[in-house]
Formats: structure tokens, sequence, C-alpha cells
């Protein structure tokens, strides 16, 4: 194999990549990034961990087709480390492969590609249209309550559920839920599948963001694929059966307290200071006239704090863990947000009028 | 006591100071700041490892005069996470001690400030003045030389040498040495002092690094004190005999090497790439006509670069561990940069010609 690209291009696509690309595996394939021609004047990088899989294609004059697959991590910091010049790769047929650059002349040995772990095919049946901004929004916003490590693993996934023309992603952790709920541009039969949350955060991380520009999501019963301009993303889907979310909530609420958003994040996060994972603490709310009183308390000091807020229904004394609505509030775009509560003991929820998003959160028992 | 100030006034303050607080200290009050009111405008801000310690002065206004010691880590927090607005620091005769800014109240237990180690008294004798710009660099260029642990407790330290209107910073590590030479604005008399790395490298991050503004030096036989603006460094001395340079350094070389620095660090930073502290690889130099070949090999790989340089004298092939002439590289200001060898086993210099800076690194024996 011997092609020629543009370094910027071609590490652009080696960071796309790479969050595919399994660390300390003891497959060394695992550890690499495919390079391999398409046709005179594209080539494709891929990476695999086997639960998920990216593939990039960029523009390059293909001198001699062929793949190498080459360790990832040195094959980056290689290309990283160049001139902002032209790279040319070659790789002879026992895999030795030549990365020059001007003047810089990089040796390393490749594997043979053709052991490599392709990406599945998918069939391209069922497809959904989202602008990237909105996706990556609607993970951002959702992704934090998803559990990282759970005995039940659907709930390190979140819920994609889509129906006609409303995509709503789920996710929840056993303490709180997150719902975020997206008009498509377009109606789709129903389909409901779980996808990884790792997945889910890579994407987020690999997409531009733009609002104009579209992410094609096809399913299968077995995997989804994300593809957006020239990378395709294709993951594993959790198999299981999600938490119905309709038992658990209600629209019933004794209280209603509408807050500045930013002067609240601030502090609770002022009282996260006294509230670690080892010795969790509560932050108390007592809802008085149209004031809020926060207080915690922790063996190492504490914090008092007030706010004035819109109050509507009953008054209230309600603990929380306060990272749990500081990760909602740092999500959240409205300058104002809305606290439904019922009693100290029922669940809280954050959501506006639209229920766009809808946040659920235990409270901590702080009354006996 | 009780005192009120600006916050960040204050947080400056506890920045400067936190850098002489023990951590993992079996001693609470080694984790501490004290605070204490010196005036009816002034307090004090110290913290004091044994080794190193620092205080800063503040306006304030006092409103009962006093002291208390504070956890450094939580009560930084706390000050950190405040509006930005006017802080009240109060505490009753129990070390109870209330924060409060604008409507956030913080509540915490101090200690009582009599116990805590004061910073020792110093002769004001001997006074040397340098700029705060100049100390800084002559920290930056000399102390990655300095070893980091060393059988040999006075190669973790600098020796200051000053005589007439010069200082000479030396650090030394073994297989390099790192020589800054710096014009003073007054001449003393000659005084020599090893000064511990840990207490350079804290100066360097508190210093602001102004031309025009002077840092003062008082040096004793056991400590040495660092005043700038406001804040205080005191720090003990290294006791020993530091090496004697004179007999290891001679000026005479058989071949002159003048290379383009930016090109010349951005070649061995790719070989970086190659070499890793386990598994120690050299960068090979053949030098020939006007032309300098670089190669490193490793088991991952290999490269192969070469740059155009000015040449006096033999043609040579030495080897070096590239990330000791990076150091270097990464702080002369000069453009181009010139070394000096002797042959493939005896030490290299890069130095300018005044010799305001002057490096010594050791080859490794690639020849046999």
């Amino acid at each position: 194999m011997k092609v020629m690209c543009q370094k910027s291009t071609l590490l652009s696509a080696i960071n796309n990549v790479s969050r595919a690309v399994a660390s300390n595996s003891t497959m060394d394939l695992l550890e690499c990034i495919l390079i391999e021609s398409i046709d005179d004047d594209r080539i494709r990088l891929t990476a695999n961990d086997t639960e998920l899989g990216i593939e990039t294609k960029i523009e390059s004059q293909v001198l001699i087709p062929g793949k190498i697959a080459l360790k990832a991590r040195l094959f980056s910091d290689m290309i990283k480390k160049l001139p902002d010049s032209e790279v040319i790769i070659e790789s002879d047929d026992f895999g030795k492969t030549f990365i020059n650059c001007e003047h810089v002349h990089f040796t390393l040995m490749g594997l043979a590609g053709d052991d490599f772990t392709r990406l599945p095919e998918i069939s391209r049946d069922r497809l959904v249209k989202i602008s990237q901004f909105d996706l990556k929004e609607v993970i951002r916003q959702t992704i934090f309550s998803a559990s990282v490590n759970a005995n039940n693993k659907v709930m390190t996934g979140e819920l994609f559920h889509i129906e006609d023309n409303v995509l709503t992603v789920t996710a929840l952790d056993g303490h709180r839920i997150a719902v975020r709920k997206l008009l498509l541009s377009a109606s789709y039969e129903p389909v409901e599948v779980i996808v990884p949350g790792k997945t889910l955060s890579e994407i987020m991380k690999i997409l531009p963001g733009e609002a104009d520009r579209m992410v094609n999501i096809f399913i299968t019963d077995r995997h989804i694929l994300f593809e957006m301009d020239e990378t395709i993303v294709v993951s594993r889907l959790l198999q299981g059966k999600f938490y119905d979310l309709g038992k658990m909530i209600s629209a019933d609420f004794e209280t209603r307290v509408t807050v500045n958003k930013i002067a609240f994040l601030q502090c609770l996060d002022r009282a996260t200071l006294f509230t670690t994972d080892s010795e969790k603490r509560p932050i108390i709310l007592q809802i008085e006239d149209d004031v809020m009183n926060m207080r915690i308390n922790s063996p190492i000091g504490q914090m008092n704090d007030k706010l004035d807020i819109g109050r509507e229904g009953k008054e209230i004394r309600i603990g929380f863990d306060p990272k749990f609505l500081v990760d909602v509030l740092r999500v959240v775009d409205e300058e104002d947000i809305s606290l439904y509560m019922m009693n100290p003991i029922a669940p809280c929820i954050i959501k506006n009028d639209e229920e766009s998003y809808f946040y659920l959160i235990l409270p901590i028992n702080v009354n006996n």
C-alpha cells in the first residue's frame, strides 16, 4: 500500500476513530487502526473494539492500493508530531511501514489488515434523520443520569424511543431519571432500542454539532449505526428490558418552586464542598413564603444560604444530594427552572411546560 | 477575630501561601493557613511546612484583632466559590469560624493560632536585589537539571553563587549540568548557598515576573528569604558540599555545530516517541559536511531525519538521550544554538558566546 494525504485531514480522522480503539487489550489488532484504500482518491480508517466501531473516509492519493493495521497510539503520536504537510504512508508485504513527511522518516511494524475485525454489515432499512446539533444536545442533557457501573447492564445505556415524529431519550440510575423529547422533521414507525452509554459519550465528542447538518441513524435488532459526514459509528445495542416510566411519574404536585438557574446552581455548587462520595450529605431546602433557605451540614463544616423564589402551593422542607441537582442545572438552558414536589419523600421533578425535558430526582429523607 | 476583605485579594493570597501547606501531614496545623490581624487595615496569611514558609499581607478591615488557623484546602475551596464581593471572617474563642459573603454563610472549625509554627526570624544583614523577571528566568532555565530524587540531597537543590555583580545558578543531576549567569545591578560580598529545588519551583510559580519590580533576597547560614511585593518566602538551605565544576569543564572542542533551535527541537521531540523511562534509546547525531543526520531506533520503530547546520571542526557521530536535549532547547531563548563537542564520549556543551547560559550533557556511547 502507498497513499498520500494531508497531515491535518489524516490527524482529524485518527482522532475520530481512536475513540473505538481498545486499550490494554490482549489482542494486538484491537489496539490498531486499519488503513485501507477505497479507490484512487480515498482511504478509509477503521477502529473496532468489537462493542463500538468507527470508520472515517478521507481524501487521499492512492498510489498502490492495499491495507495495513497500525498500533493506534504510536501512529497517532507520530502523525501529531509531523510538519503540517503531505504525508506518505507506505507498507511492504511484510507489514513494515514507512511514514514520510518532508525530511522526517518514521518506520514502524504494521499488522496484516486481513485479520482486522470489520464493522458489521448493517441493514439500511430503518432510517431516522436528526440534526447533529440536536443529537449532541439530547445526549449531553441526559447521559449523566445513566449508571456508570450497574448490575443491570441496561441502566448503563439510554433508551432511544422513536414514535411518529418524536424521539424520546431516557437515562436512569436508580436515584434519578433524565428524559429528553425531540421533535423530528419526519414521522417514523415505532422503534425502541437501548444504546450503550459509552457509544453515546463518544458520539457526543465526535459530533461537530452543526444545526444544519444531519446524522443518519440506522437501527437493526442488534446494532445502531450513526452516519455523519464521512464518519460512521456502529455500536452493539444492549439487550434487555428498560424500566417502564409510566408507572413512576405523576403529574400531581403540592409545591411548585421557580428559581433563577444560575443563582441556584452557584448555591448548590458551594454545597458540594460538604458532601463526598464516601460521606454523602443532603442539602436541605426549606421553602417558606417566597424564599428558599438552604442548609448543609457535615463533620467538616456547614453552609447556610437563601434565594428568592416563586412559589405555588404548600411550603415544604426536603433534602437532596446536591450533586444530582447540579448535574441537571448544568445542562438545562432556561434562565429559570421549576421544581415540582409532592412531599419530602416523593420524587422531585424538574421540567419545562412543554416537557421537552423532564428530570426526576429522589429526595433524601431528612425529617426523621 | 473579625476581619473584612475583598474576595479576589483574599483568594490570590491564599493561592500564594497554599504552596507551603503540607499535604498528608500527621500534624493538622501543618495543613492550615494562619490568618492574623497586623493592624487596623492589614491581615497576614501564613503557611509553613517547616521546610518552606510563605506569608502574604493583604489589605483588610480589622474589626476585632486576633488569629485563627484554618484547614487550607477547605478554606481555599470555600473562598473560591464565593461571590466576588466582600468577605467577613469571624472566629469565636473556641475556634468556630464563620465566613460570610452576601447571602452565603459558611461555618467551619479552626485551630488556635498560638501553636502555629511561625516563620523563622531571618537576619536582614546580607541583601541581594534582583528583578522578578530575572529570578523567574534563571530558575526556569536551570531547574529541570536538578535531581528529583537523589541519594545526595544537595543535587535536589541549586547552587546560588554571588560574587561581585554576578549571580551564578547551577543545577546538576549526574548526567547533565545547567548554569545560568546573571549580571546584578550592584556588587556583593561572595556568598554561596544551596537552595532546595522545591522552594525554587514554588517561587517561580508565585513570581508575577515583572521586569521593573524587584525581589529582595536575604541570606543567612541556614535560611534564604525572598521578599517580593507583599509576599515573603522563607526556605531552609541544603547543607553540604556542591560539586566543583571547575574540574569538569573545558573550553576545548573539536566540533562546533550551529543549528536552528526550533527545527532541532521539533526533530528531538519526535525522537522522544521512541524512548521511555523504562527503555531508554539514544538519538544518534551524524554530523557530516553541513548536515546533521539524526536516527533513533527502538523495538517499536525508528526515525530518520536531517537538518542543515553550520559546522566548524571535525565530523562526528554521537548519541544522546533526546529528552536531555529537549529540556535545554525548550528554555533557551536564542533563535540558533551552538553545540560544542570533543569526541563521542566526552560531554557536549550548549552555550552562548557570553556564557550567560551553559549546559553540559553527557553523551551515550553508541560507537561500540
